[in-house]
């Protein structure tokens, strides 16, 4: 039989409200804070460290190590850090994360990509193409946020993720892979004539672009050939077909 | 010099606040708003009639037939339906939408998609790669809607559009255009085979999928390859990937 809580003072709310809302309490605690069944399934399989479930309705099966809560619906309303909550809201230790040394095989670098909803989206699109690895660099949104894990949907348990900087991607090069920026200028080859299967292909924000510095790192940049009339594409759509090129030989059977 | 507007009350502040709020007098009106300089320019530039136009800072110039009126900052912001208003407020006449007979060349059929947000990055994302039409059946958003037009940065007034019905899909069957559904199935074709040069694809919405109707008309439904571990790309990506194939062996010079 599950413990109930029943207060919105109970430290186990406040606890997970806290998550949801405060990154640095995330880092300093090592955890943080997703909703829903399915995320939930999604983290345990992976073999995530499930630490606090709030439910409501039936009561989550398989779960021997967590604290499992009976929480009234207005509860866990009030302790999620999503507009509409879920029937499930649970904390869990943040995954680890790995550095430029880890990165091996095809790799997608995001460059100062600050919006959650963007950095999950590319994150579950890397993940559904078997894109080796996720890197970091510059200011982007926290992989581990509420909102990047539901819009990567539980991609994050699953994907090889890195933190690096500009330096970290020149040892990258000089372990001579080979790093594409995706990026109108002067020398940009049309993506379907380079060959990217295991280079890495660096994506910057929609409004800005790469950064001088990374620009600089590049041994070439690739466009998406499109329509004149037509500036670009929404961050999403081109990190989906820049992945979708990087991965387009792939046997994906298995 | 324009004239200048001071009252929350103005009919002109109190119109362009209705169209924001209600598709039902969009339709009346057989006008929309819009936001910003940008899509302001847009629309001017595909010959779309601008009607009035709010603007604190600089004047926008060559609207010679437009009603341009100096209005405070914060008026702005009281009329626009975006939750971040900017500099320029716009209403402008709705593009014709077309009907079946219309259809011509490659298609993308969105079914019941009715997130704002996604119907407009696709039809971003359709003009981009030169996918003669859009074909909206069942419950999609309002393409001509403030958030749809802003998610298609401006394409909305470049790209075909048409509205139809599954009475529709079959009729454009019959005249011989092969319709594909973007749908898992037994008989579901890796999209990397088949040839979708000048054939129509229908996506649906990410929960719901197609419904039984449209998978009724389809020759064939197609995947997109992917990792075992992962079920599915979000729609934009999953469109994004597909549009790219139907137009991938195009040249997009001139």
């Amino acid at each position: 039989m599950a413990k109930t809580i029943t207060s919105r003072k109970n430290e186990k709310i406040m606890h997970i409200k806290k998550l949801g809302a405060s990154a640095a309490y995330r880092r300093e605690c090592g955890e943080t804070v997703c909703d829903g069944r399915k995320l939930l399934s999604e983290a345990a399989s992976h073999g995530i460290e499930i630490k606090t479930v709030l439910f409501c309705g039936e009561e989550p099966e398989g779960l021997v190590a967590a604290d499992v809560c009976m929480t009234p619906r207005e509860l866990i309303a009030s302790a999620s850090p999503m507009v509409t909550a879920q029937d499930v809201l649970f904390s869990c230790a943040i995954p680890e994360i790995g550095a430029e040394e880890d990165i091996a095989g095809s790799c997608i670098i995001l460059e100062n990509i600050q919006d959650p909803g963007n950095v999950g989206a590319m994150i579950r699109t890397a993940n559904a193409f078997s894109i080796d690895t996720v890197a970091l660099v510059g200011s982007c949104a926290d992989p581990f946020s509420p909102k990047t894990i539901r819009a990567s949907m539980g991609a994050v348990f699953r994907q090889k993720i890195v933190r690096t900087d500009i330096d970290g991607i020149k040892r990258l090069k000089n372990r001579g892979v080979a790093i594409y920026g995706a990026a109108l200028s002067e020398r940009s080859a049309d993506i379907r004539g380079v060959s990217l299967e295991n280079a890495a292909v660096v994506i910057g924000n929609e409004g800005g672009g790469l950064s001088e510095e990374m620009l600089g790192v590049c041994d070439g940049e690739i466009i998406i050939p499109m329509n004149a009339d037509c500036e670009s594409l929404n961050a999403g759509a081109a990190a989906a077909v820049i992945m979708w090129e990087m991965r387009r030989t792939k046997s994906y059977t298995g």
